[in-house]
């Protein structure tokens, strides 16, 4: 068992298994006498271990075949630019959702090379932060496509459904809940995803696009940032972060050995009923500020109705051995990232803690 | 004693020591309970690796403190674009030198963004093929910069002078050599490395950049090509590959450890005399085509006088545990990539074994 949970958003914490099977083969991979990072790119070995990652990965999210799946250096940030840049030639009209700060960034990057219409944004409503209902969001029917961001990683908000857009391709920043629960991966144009939350570690993003969809970039857009050239050259076009898909692939084979993502989603739908329940019925000691229909499942934030207590409340729960519980920047508070690597134990000890720090003040 | 010398040109060997090292803290790094591979990139942990890491290149290259040091996601050929997108917004007129592949990329990336005049090719001398000396060289006066490639790791062609560019900046390719031989860096503008040759694993790549240089970019270059913009985040604009940042500073402490630049350079240029001695004494048995002048430090390119035989070659080899002799596919033959990491007694082992080699055919 781990000392210590680590509940920071990203790079994350990862599972014991992972890191056993990496420090196992550190030096010696299946035998070969070298690390898997010593290995060449298109040598037999690396090309086994990035081969079964994606069929893995294709296995696990039940990927159809008129998809590409790219491995690709760098975090999603590097697809607010690429998805623009890539689909944006021909027709620079697009729809973003902006649900909080990633999606502003993403819109941000977009904005300089497209005209971007904002179709929905987040509003304070009755019972906290709320996403709109589809219906009241202002969509155009004639743009390349349209951008939301599902989980929103700072703020703790969720969509819990999948906008209908007809034949706009729906492009979704996945980063902080791919493989965290089931996604239909028909209903997307582009699933992208930076892998040190639920994935492995920082420096490799997965892109999952619909083959229509790789077409001409803009004309200036940097070779790396071409789909197409990407694709027909397997995520192979210039030298990949090997290490980091390797790693990628010791986690998805983690995934199936705990039943796939089926069974992963129904622990994390107990570890995020457990920590809310504790928020919601510490009589306003905690609190979380959004709409229940729209809390995150993998992103829990909360504050203490005596912010006073914010510095006592780390302090404490990091001697506990629960790490990395301060929010973001940004928003300040508390969060805890509770990804499919964080044990259920990780959570019952938090709960205890965090009732146990109700009683002493 | 590693059981395999791996002389693949880049993901290359590692030293053992650094392998253990990372072997050692993949589950604790330094006693905080998590490997750093889950550490967030903002947090004290990681940043201490990241300054550290940066503080020892910073010693073994003495660069001065007008010059960043950024660490960034993907390999060199980012850099291909990065430098004209960033270089050629005020004045698009540039110098490239030819001497190989990786030249011939970096060159073809740079005329989509601007206007590139080969000042220099490399041509068959009566030694082998050599690389003009500057005098022969057709250089503007007024261009962006001049760009090089150093060491061709494909063709095993290496410069043994720098280029005398007065104020045109020069930008260099240092990929496979960088730290394994001093290098001024007064003398340059730019200087990039991918990390998996001499710098530990594929995904973080070095630049070096000289403050003056650093300035607004084409506009329609994407954030995260942008050096104005990574440069004033040092490195930390989003998320850093963070593991592969932190090997590089195993590896730069463990140059440190064998006495620095110059004792590594010392091993180095014995190791190359060993085996280009070898290949010169074999009564053309094999054979290499680089005027002596310009053979390189790191990677020993050469061929069977009865290319038949190099299957047999290959395959002997291999069982000796000498791996990963195949050279480029694009130029064939046979490579021995002789990198900081692989030690003298891989060198020697070679040696033996193609002395033995020939006394079988």
């Amino acid at each position: 068992m781990r000392k210590v949970f680590n509940f920071n958003a990203g790079p994350a914490m990862l599972p014991e298994e992972v890191l056993l099977t990496a420090q196992g083969e550190m030096l010696d991979w299946h035998g070969c006498g070298m690390s898997i990072m010593e290995l060449g790119h298109r040598g037999p070995e690396f090309q086994q271990v990035a081969a079964a990652a994606e069929k893995s990965l294709r296995e696990l999210m039940a990927i159809p075949e008129h998809y590409q799946v790219l491995f690709l250096p760098g975090g999603a940030t590097t697809q607010f630019a690429m998805v623009p840049l890539n689909l944006l030639a021909r027709n620079n009209k697009v729809d973003y959702v902006d649900t909080g700060i990633w999606s502003k960034k993403a819109i941000a990057e977009a904005e300089r090379y497209g005209q971007v219409n904002i179709a929905a944004k987040c509003h304070h409503g009755k019972e906290g932060i709320v996403i709109p209902s589809q219906q009241e969001w202002h969509l155009q029917p004639d743009v390349a496509y349209l951008h939301y961001t599902p989980n929103e990683t700072i703020e703790g908000i969720e969509f819990h459904f999948i906008p209908e857009t007809g034949d706009v391709p729906l492009v979704a920043d996945v980063s902080s809940m791919i493989l965290s629960q089931p996604i239909d991966v028909n209903r997307f144009g582009i699933l992208y995803a930076g892998a040190q939350k639920n994935l492995g570690q920082a420096g490799v993003t997965i892109v999952i696009i619909r083959n229509d969809l790789i077409g001409e970039a803009m004309p200036f857009t940097p070779t790396l940032y071409q789909y197409k050239v990407l694709s027909a050259n397997h995520s192979f076009y210039n030298t990949p972060p090997t290490y980091s898909w390797y790693l990628t692939g010791l986690v998805l084979d983690w995934i199936k050995r705990q039943g796939g993502v089926e069974t992963i989603y129904a622990i994390n739908q107990r570890k995020a009923k457990k920590l809310y329940a504790a928020i919601d019925e510490s009589n306003g000691f905690y609190c979380n500020n959004i709409d229940p229909k729209c809390r995150s499942l993998t992103n829990v934030v909360f504050t203490l109705k005596d912010d006073t207590l914010q510095g006592e409340f780390l302090k404490q729960a990091n001697e506990a051995g629960l790490v990395n519980l301060r929010g973001h920047k940004v928003v300040g508070g508390l969060r805890a990232s509770i990804y499919n690597a964080m044990p259920e134990q990780g959570i019952d000890l938090l709960v205890t803690f965090m009732r146990e720090f109700t009683l002493k003040y």
